[in-house]
Parts: structure tokens; C-alpha cells; sequence
């Protein structure tokens, strides 16, 4: 590792960002401004339809390096943020839109489409894993926990039950069909977020998902409202999540 | 309000306990020792088989006082504490204790007797209420929070359903029988807590519970484990829930 892995850096509120590529697929890596004493590192998965960069990726990285002294990466999944389509994507897409304008239920597509995402994205996060690792603030030997909601979930479960250097997780709503034998693999702690009153996933379909990990250390939080209402201080609940799990110290604002 | 309405005090770790009675019976009101300053009271009930100064009443009321500022009052419920046993009491406890030693259900039990006891208990609370209000460093204006886990959530159900000056407030581990239609009544924001693995209140009747609540703020935190393992965080959960609904600013340990 030299220091041409980053291509850009730039600091802001006590948190220095910086962009990476491996292979193909562009990343952030979001550290404490402070210095450069090794840390643990989450890997945070975006939602669909959004990016790398998307507001609420960069607002809960923020939270989890300064209330935790946590570095936190996220990478773009296939086919979204500076990632090209694949014609198998663009067809997805269509198929989902089409589905949402009719009012037609889009958990089947959704399901569908994101397991084939997982499929292709797994393999980018493991070699994402190994380049960061190669950097000193980072290395081998600490923890790695993994954040990620939605599409984030559906990439995180198959990543987590596969790599053993993951030893803490956050997931959140989603659908158990394509997940929940991987869910069974996975037994380090896990929290995961559900909405009570989702208008696409059926809450005893968000209860299978929790109830198939095979975790014994593992907690739901449900909280009233739709799908895109999951309230904000669920963020800092996954911050003293990690804090609890990856490190000995934190600050979290209440 | 005179100043004999304590009749014992003590100060420990920022925090000042002082005893009172209201009628014929005894609590305990934890505040901050720092001083005068008005701020909003949390009514604490504790669970069955224990009393106002339980260890975990006892740590709770710190976190509460030292983390958010609350003054915090706990009573003994009938039959408990300091409190004589009726003949109904002693027959009750009777009951439960020998289908325990058989190891057959005790939810039906429980179910009926802490019933019973949240209809002597309600009154007395809003009595305490009463009084407490008295006091100038609680006052009338300030929002009000209740507290209590088992069988002081089958009384502070009904409680807050009648009592209009409890304003958020925290549940868990009860079955729904005869409290759902009480919860049907509270639209104030709860949080509410059950155990995956309860040996003995089914998810579904945890789950119907927390349904029946007809607040549209409200979350319920699931943790994996038996009924005597809810994990000690859910107690910080609680100081930071009520920081949010009772008060401005906090600080809770992560």
C-alpha cells in the first residue's frame, strides 16, 4: 500500500474523508481528523437507488468517527453512484419503476434485483477489506463491523455470513426470502431496525429476517411509521452499537 | 406542602433519596443533589415480588437523576415493601409460587394478580402524584414520565391510560390480556421492551401488546434472551428516551 490508494482528501468538522478505487469500484474512507492512531474499521453499505455519498452515508459516518474514533468506508455498489449499468440493471430498474407507478407491490423485483446486486458485490467488498487493511491506521488485527439498511442489508447479510473478519453488524429493512439461510450462518451480535407500519415489508417478513440469526447476542428495534420514516437516533444507536462491540471508549451525543 | 412531608434523607453520588409517605404509603423520591432548579418527575413501579428500593429501582433513579437532570419517585405497590399482605395477597403468592415449583405456566396468574393490583395501585399513584406536585422543585407545569418493567407495567398501563399528566413513558415484559385495552387509550410515545426468548410471555402476546398502543411515537427494543436477561443498556435506553420527550439536554454514558 503507498499512498497513491487515495485519489482525493479533504477534512471537515474533525473528519477527514478521502476517496479510493479498487479494481474498479470507487469508495470513501472516512477517518478521525486527529490522527493516526489504528482504529476499527465499519464498512457501511448504501441503500438503493443512492451512492456512496448520499447524506445519509456521510451524516452516520460522522457519527461514528467522532462519537467512536471509528474510520468507516463505503463503496459504491454495482450499477449505482459513478458506476456504469449493466443492461440487466437498466431492465431491473424499468421493471421497478413501471411497478411503483402502477401501485403494484415491488418487494418481489426488489428482492430479486438486490440478490443479484449482493451476488456481484460481496466479491468488491472483500477486496475492498483486504486494501484497507493493508493501511497502517487500519491493519489486520482490530475488529471489523458492518452498517448497512435496505439494499445495504441485502448485500451486508450474504458479506457477513461469508467473511469472518466482520464481528459485529447492523441491519435493517428488509425482506427475509433471499437472506434468511445466510442470517442463519451469521452468530456475532447484531441489531437490526424494522418499521411497524412498512408499507412493503410485511412485519412478519422483517421478524423472520431478525428471528433467522443465529446471534445470541442480537436486538430489534421497531419503531412506529413507514418504511422511509426510521427516526434519526437510530443512527446513534448503532454508533454506541459499535462503540459497545468494536471499541472500549465513546462519545455519543443523546 | 411543609418540609415533614420527608422523613428520612440521604445523599450519595450526586444523587439526594429522600423517604416521604402518602397516606399509608412509603416511597422514595431520588433528585439531583446539586440543587433547586425545577425539573420534570419520572414515576418509577417496580416489578412484582420486589420493592421502591431494589437494586435495580436503586440504579435506574441514578441514571435517570445523574444522566437527565429528573427527579425520580418510586412507592411500594400493595402487598409489597413495606406494605402489609391481604389474605388475598398471601393466597395469590401462594398460588404462583406452587405452579413454579411444579414448573406449570404462571402467566394466567400473574396475569389476574397483578390485575388486582393495579387497581388498588393506580389511585395511590395519582395520589403521590398529588403530592409530589406539591413539592416547588417539581411543580405542576413540569411534563411527567413513568417507568416500569413486569408488573409495573400491568399497573403503569392503566395508570397512564387515566392519568393525563404522564406524558412518555416506558413499558415491557407483560402480556397484553388485561392491558390492551388500556393501551388502546395512551397516545403519548412510548418505548417498550420484550425478550426474544421469554420463557414465559409469548412473543405473539409481547408483540400484540406494543400493537395495541395507540401512540404514533413508539418503539419497542427486542433483545435476544430469557425473561430475566433484558440487557442493562435498555436502561440507559430509557434515560435517553425520556431526556428526549421530558427534558432538552442530557448526558448519558455510552
Amino acid at each position: 500500500m503507498n499512498s497513491s490508494f487515495f485519489t482525493a482528501e479533504k477534512t471537515s468538522e474533525g473528519v477527514l474523508e478521502r476517496d479510493f478505487t479498487v479494481g474498479d469500484v470507487p469508495g470513501v474512507l472516512w477517518s478521525p481528523a486527529s490522527g493516526a492512531d489504528r482504529a476499527p474499521l465499519v464498512l457501511m453499505g448504501h441503500g438503493g437507488g443512492t451512492h456512496k455519498r448520499w447524506p445519509a452515508m456521510i451524516g452516520r459516518a460522522h457519527r461514528l468517527v467522532t462519537g467512536a474514533g471509528l474510520h468507516v468506508a463505503c463503496i459504491d455498489a454495482p450499477g449505482h453512484g459513478d458506476r456504469p449499468r449493466t443492461a440487466y440493471d437498466e431492465q431491473e430498474i424499468a421493471v421497478m419503476h413501471r411497478a411503483m407507478t402502477a401501485g403494484e407491490p415491488v418487494g418481489p423485483i426488489v428482492v430479486r434485483y438486490n440478490a443479484d446486486l449482493a451476488e456481484r458485490a460481496v466479491p468488491e467488498w472483500r477486496a475492498t477489506l483486504d486494501a484497507l487493511q493493508e493501511l497502517p491506521e487500519i491493519g489486520t488485527a482490530g475488529p471489523v463491523g458492518y452498517y448497512g439498511l435496505n439494499m445495504g442489508t441485502a448485500i451486508g447479510v450474504p458479506l457477513t455470513a461469508a467473511e469472518p473478519r466482520i464481528t459485529a453488524a447492523v441491519f435493517g429493512l428488509h425482506w427475509p426470502d433471499a437472506l434468511a439461510e445466510a442470517a442463519k450462518r451469521i452468530t456475532i451480535p447484531v441489531e437490526f431496525a424494522m418499521q411497524w407500519d412498512d408499507e412493503h415489508i410485511p412485519r412478519e417478513a422483517a421478524l423472520a429476517l431478525f428471528d433467522a440469526f443465529a446471534s445470541k447476542e442480537k436486538s430489534l428495534h421497531v419503531n412506529a411509521g413507514r418504511h422511509k420514516e426510521l427516526p434519526r437516533f437510530e443512527a446513534d444507536s448503532a454508533v454506541r452499537f459499535f462503540a459497545r462491540h468494536l471499541v472500549r471508549t465513546v462519545t455519543v451525543p443523546a
